[in-house]
């Protein structure tokens, strides 16, 4: 059975408890959420493979999404966590694979779609840099006091 | 004196050279170039203080920077190398200070012609945002090995 739509103002308030966009702005996350496709997913489906192109990222409405290489789990991922975001971005091949770990509602955010956006609302694209600038910055942190 | 002016093929070759541009395709850099201007400082001037809202990045020409918290020196940094990028992408306030350990030849390019840059020409934020990623990626690798 399928679940009912999700209204676009559902959609901006669950990118706004991702953490990654916390910070970001509901304008940007408006022009986000429509190109968020919505996916149901039966457990032990493989989502993604190590190595292979990225060109989308994931967020998990429900469920739990294993990351692994091979049979090394490196996470297990849960509601409101996003996962294969930098593919989104940069299109670089996945560091890791990703299967579900229990049947999962996911939505999928592609890349194409999210770059014609981002060539059409330079905001969007400040918004996007602002957050990476910003995970960098905690990372530098970490590694200093690490 | 002052040094005579580079060409802007000049600063395209500069900003080629420097580690976080060198994956930057030609087109991207002779868009950010015009955008770099010629500074010539003393030793011992003050060209940041932690705490402050950043606005814009460094690049050494020649000569050397100290990054510094008070009396602690953080870095050392000598031509070619680059500071305060981040404050330039999300202005947020400088993590330390930097002063001119020697005297100095940088290129300063500031937030609004940078910004101004990117709302006109997308591909240049998608060229940022991919550098970014590439710095994230670079990161989560060390510290997953470190």
């Amino acid at each position: 059975m399928q679940t009912d739509k999700l209204l676009l103002v559902e959609k901006v308030l669950i990118l706004k408890s991702l953490s990654i966009f916390r910070e970001t702005p509901e304008n940007i996350l408006a022009d986000l959420a429509p190109l968020m496709e919505e996916l149901e997913c039966e457990r032990n489906t493989l989502l993604f493979h190590e190595g292979e192109i990225g060109d989308c990222m994931y967020v998990i409405q429900q469920g739990e999404v294993r990351i692994h290489k091979g049979d090394i789990t490196l996470a297990v991922l849960k509601d409101r966590e996003v996962f294969g975001e930098l593919s989104l971005l940069d299109a670089e091949t996945r560091s890791a694979s990703a299967t579900c770990a229990s049947d999962c509602s996911l939505f999928r955010i592609d890349q194409e779609p999210f770059y014609e956006l981002i060539d059409s609302r330079p905001e969007v694209a400040r918004g996007f840099i602002k957050i990476l600038c910003q995970r960098l910055r905690a990372q530098n942190e970490k590694s200093v006091k690490g």
